[in-house]
């Protein structure tokens, strides 16, 4: 038994994961008083920013998407090894914005490796280290991308400039990982205010986190 | 079929790998008149020169095992589609400084992660792309070692900085590796002067590109 507990959020651009991801933190401390840590993928350690940079640079135009795959779960590995497991074992609740099913959504299925081979590459990366619980934030991609071009604060990187072909196969990709997981995964209709969004996040976290 | 024929180059530090493989590769022009490619890993294309600074960065102490594998099988998949497989088929003679057995030989023997499970995520990275031939230099760490600390031009990187137990280590790596490969993998003694290892190695080599 690990002492803290693991909550992932994915979904694809413009989901609303960063906005949950901010309440639920605050909500956890306030209604259960444990002590969080909120974090990213990729990224999060020095080793791992630099993963990340070579990921998003959008001078590479020529990356193959095997390459790409095996760079996010280095990253992964990275990330989880430094940040993630000491924070599990220090009792924390640890709030990851994506993990393992990005990858399985975006370069399993949307870039077509299949979600068996990428699902093989990260069981190696995460040596079966799997969220307690993963709310997948399920959005129609054209509502997703119109918010992000909303908010001009945000950079657009290399993923950003995918068609909205390719986010409409990570969406079937997220649904399809989700089946592949139902206990661990819940889809949440993030066609909704965040007030609504956050109610129903907290509901089903609320069952793990409160005994 | 493939048109050209993929050559790997394998050994510890200081086994005189750059050597042979200058000398090859003026060898193979001279006998045969084919056209060749030099190259080396991880590296040879942008993205894989950034995936190299990584790896090699003396300040990456952190690096976990796993991080490293996966980053050295990105690397090797991005310069292996960009590289290699690209002058394959223009029939070039391609000659490699590492490939594969470098990764089975120091994360999965060496670093201890397993030579079955850095060969999984190795066969994701190539999808079975191996080298017609790999010629493996044997040497004593001890001696390769020596070798490297007279050559003052050289750099000292992340890997140099090992014991001489992991050296050892990644020797035996070698050799068990090669035990799994007959077929492709010819192990050559390295503790001998510069013309008779070519001498060796270009009777070996003949065999494959003199029909």
């Amino acid at each position: 038994m690990r002492g803290g507990i693991f909550i992932t959020i994915e979904g694809g651009e413009g989901a609303g994961k960063t906005t949950l991801i901010s309440r639920l933190d605050k909500k956890i401390y306030h209604e259960t008083g444990r002590r969080t840590l909120r974090t990213r993928e990729p990224g999060g350690v020095p080793i791992a920013e630099s993963i990340r940079k070579i990921i998003l640079d959008r001078k590479n135009t020529k990356m193959d998407a095997r390459t790409e795959a095996l760079l996010y779960a280095a990253a992964r590995r990275q990330h989880l090894v430094e940040v993630v497991q000491p924070a599990i074992e220090q009792g924390k609740v640890v709030i990851c914005d994506r993990f393992v099913d990005s990858s399985l959504a975006y370069q399993g299925y949307a870039r077509g490796l299949g979600i068996e081979k990428v699902w093989d590459i990260n069981r190696f990366a995460t040596e079966d280290c799997m969220p307690d619980i993963t709310l997948y934030l399920d959005i129609d991609p054209e509502v997703g991308l119109a918010r992000i071009e909303a908010n001009e604060q945000r950079e657009v990187n290399r993923l950003d400039l995918e068609s909205i072909n390719f986010h409409k196969m990570v969406r079937d990709g997220y649904r399809e990982v989700a089946k592949r997981f139902p206990e661990r995964i819940k889809v949440l209709d993030a066609n909704v205010d965040p007030d609504t969004l956050e109610d129903v996040a907290w509901a089903i976290m609320k069952k793990k986190l409160v005994k």
